[in-house]
């Protein structure tokens, strides 16, 4: 590639909320910017899970990172994926290629874990990517297909029953939703089967939902959750989970359907920058997020372990991500203009949102706390008002309108080569006539 | 199955256009109705090129058979796949169970056939079912994305040849939207390769495009789509389709993108039905739609063969289906009545549109034929307007509306295991670096 040219090649690897903000950040400033993403678009994340469950199509979330950097001359995109980065030599490796950079950000994020028992990972899937949503989806309708299907009342149940992994906001999400699909959505589409007696269960090891939430938030979502039917289990650990169902604590359950909403881990890229790392693969970096022995290389986002001045961690957000990425930006434009006193990065909390349900959903700005109604319409004008296009913004309002008149969720399409068979379904007895 | 209970047992095999009608049709009707689908639901396919060109996104062209029967309380749903037929029981077999009828629907409709040339189906996909659009979505927006990379020129272009196999109606639309896409849509998004550069080659073995329609309008048609920069083949036959591309006659052309729209096959459970088939295996029906040997056993849309009061077929598109739907419900509801005088079916012909980019396409009804913008605004009107939903309609206009306007396309979104990489890279020499 031609790494002659005269300007200083910034290289950004991945093109979340941290890497989109340092590159249009970068707009303008006299450097060529190399953006590079294994997917082909940007994910609106905070409602990727919309998608797993019926109620927005995938376009309504993601949009190609070429139509959102179009305009921006100094930026190349390019579909890839790095494998490994040489400080010494400079430069990013590819299966195909290599690019050399003056500045590299490092913006690969995280993706969910499984604490060790990867095992798990085919019968909970995680939400991350628009294909797991795809799956998540795939496995929730096909459920309810399959109890339809089944005569013997213990396995019927076994597919009526869903459990959610993980009390953050996701799991929140997902758990309120389910319950409603299950109540509102589904119960007259049946003949044989009665979606209102589908379990959902949300289990949390910790103590509370929500950590990252005020308390009397936490318990105010737990309440909200279980007046939709959710069935909320604190203080309980997942032991295993299998085809069958999973095991709380000791007790077994049969479910065949079981959600990970549960660990992170950062993306291996992490530990290839030889930088500290912390438990989940984050990279510690120094105040101003570049590496300790590299000042030309930055880690934003998922990825960064970035302690706060008050000691406390920033949060794995799209704000802080955001934040992160304007701050590098602002570091490359010093540098460029030999400003090399190295700037410390500080977050600006701008508050915590989880939806639960209809009107129903938790919020705290600073001393502020919400919740119900007054929650629920901040959460919802708040994730419109940051949906990427106009047009999307318009599509997600009309979606959501129609699905609060109507209960019935559009997107509700299985897809894929097992649109009959759920993926795991070889390995159930109620495959067995 | 309780086939105990005392209403007759109508069984529908199939929620296309035909299968749909039908149980809509035997709405109130004192039978008890099952439709079986192997998917979960109906699939809105004169607009599916849209998907498979990023235009539309799938839940906008598909809707669950469940909720759209669901008021309907004669009518139980199933996802399953029927396997055989045994007509001396009247019983159908799926997999895990049997299901005997009182009256058998058949509607399972045909598929893409590559004439015993099964082994272009990995270079060549064809458009029938979701999947199958997302495949080619992923294979035209890959195929920009692999051109940036590649610094071979001819490799480039390789990338940058589109060929269409087919002149029907999905082969003009396939061919005239891929132009506009890298002519309007995507020119600004790329640094290194001009998609302005690409070829798209439309190849028809017969004497003309759109062999249904008038030969003015296909004339009209081939004028157009070579206007939009559409290359148009007419009496070529393609010989050979690879990993390199297509032979065209005897003249080889490099194309890494080869997308499949001729040739229909019938669904092979068309075969079991022990009646006459065509050689495109469509059931040769009685007058009324029934087999000749079964009076209680109907085959309708485009699984069957039939001929108007004037010789020609009838044509395999949406409204025949419906009308044959509709017919065979009659002759259902007839048959209760006692009155078992066979009513033969009667095509009415409601005229042929064919879009092919902005403003354009051909029409005719009768002796009317238009084309251009009149033609495009009557097929606008139509689609939309027999788009089943009204929430689809509304969103359907919308992403069309803002498709015109932008020249963007909102589902240019890349997912599946290959996002990065085409289905058949591995086997194209542009792969090694």
């Amino acid at each position: 590639m031609d790494d002659g040219a005269a300007l200083p090649h910034v290289v950004i690897l991945g093109g979340g909320f941290g890497g989109l903000a340092a590159a249009r950040a970068l707009a303008g400033a006299p450097v060529r910017v190399t953006l590079v993403d294994r997917r082909n678009h940007h994910l609106f994340q905070p409602l990727l899970y919309q998608v797993a469950t019926a109620g927005l199509s995938a376009p309504s979330i993601a949009a190609p990172l070429r139509q959102i950097l179009r305009k921006q001359d100094n930026v190349t995109v390019l579909l890839d994926e790095a494998l490994d980065v040489d400080l010494a030599a400079q430069r990013v490796h590819f299966a195909h290629e290599m690019l050399g950079y003056d500045f590299l950000i490092v913006a690969t994020g995280a993706t969910h874990a499984y604490f060790g028992h990867d095992d798990w990972a085919r019968w909970a899937p995680g939400l991350k990517t628009l294909d797991d949503a795809f799956a998540v989806r795939r496995r929730v309708l096909l459920a309810f297909e399959r109890a339809e299907r089944e005569d013997h009342p213990a396995r019927r149940q076994a597919w009526l029953n869903f459990v959610v992994v993980g009390g953050g906001p996701t799991g929140v999400e997902l758990a309120g939703t389910l319950a409603e699909i299950a109540r509102h959505t589904l119960p007259r589409e049946f003949r044989r089967s009665d979606p209102r007696r589908a379990r959902v269960l949300l289990v949390e090891a910790g103590p509370r939902l929500l950590p990252a939430f005020d308390p009397t938030l936490s318990a105010k979502a737990q309440r909200q959750l279980e007046r939709l039917g959710v069935e909320v289990q604190i203080g309980t650990a997942v032991t295993a989970i299998d085809g069958e169902g999973v095991c709380l604590g000791n007790v077994p359950l049969e479910a065949y359907t079981v959600l990970w909403a549960a660990g992170v881990a950062a993306s291996p890229l992490g530990r290839r920058l030889d930088a500290p790392t912390d438990r989940a693969g984050r990279v510690r970096v120094a105040a101003d997020l570049s590496l300790p022995a590299h000042p030309e290389v930055f880690v934003i986002g998922d990825l960064a372990c970035v302690e706060c001045t008050d000691g406390t961690r920033v949060p794995g957000v799209a704000p802080a991500a955001k934040q992160m990425g304007r701050h590098v930006a602002a570091r490359i434009r010093a540098c460029l203009d030999a400003d090399s006193t190295p700037a410390p990065f500080h977050y600006r909390d701008q508050g915590a949102l989880a939806t639960i349900g209809r009107m129903a959903a938790v919020a705290q700005f600073g001393r502020l706390r919400l919740s119900g109604p007054p929650a629920w319409w901040v959460w919802l004008l708040a994730h419109v008002y940051f949906l990427i296009g106009f047009r999307n913004r318009l599509v997600v309002l009309l979606d959501w309108a129609w699905a609060y008149w109507t209960y019935q969720r559009h997107a509700r399409i299985v897809t894929g080569a097992d649109a009959v068979d759920v993926p795991t379904a070889d390995k159930r007895p109620s495959d067995i006539p």
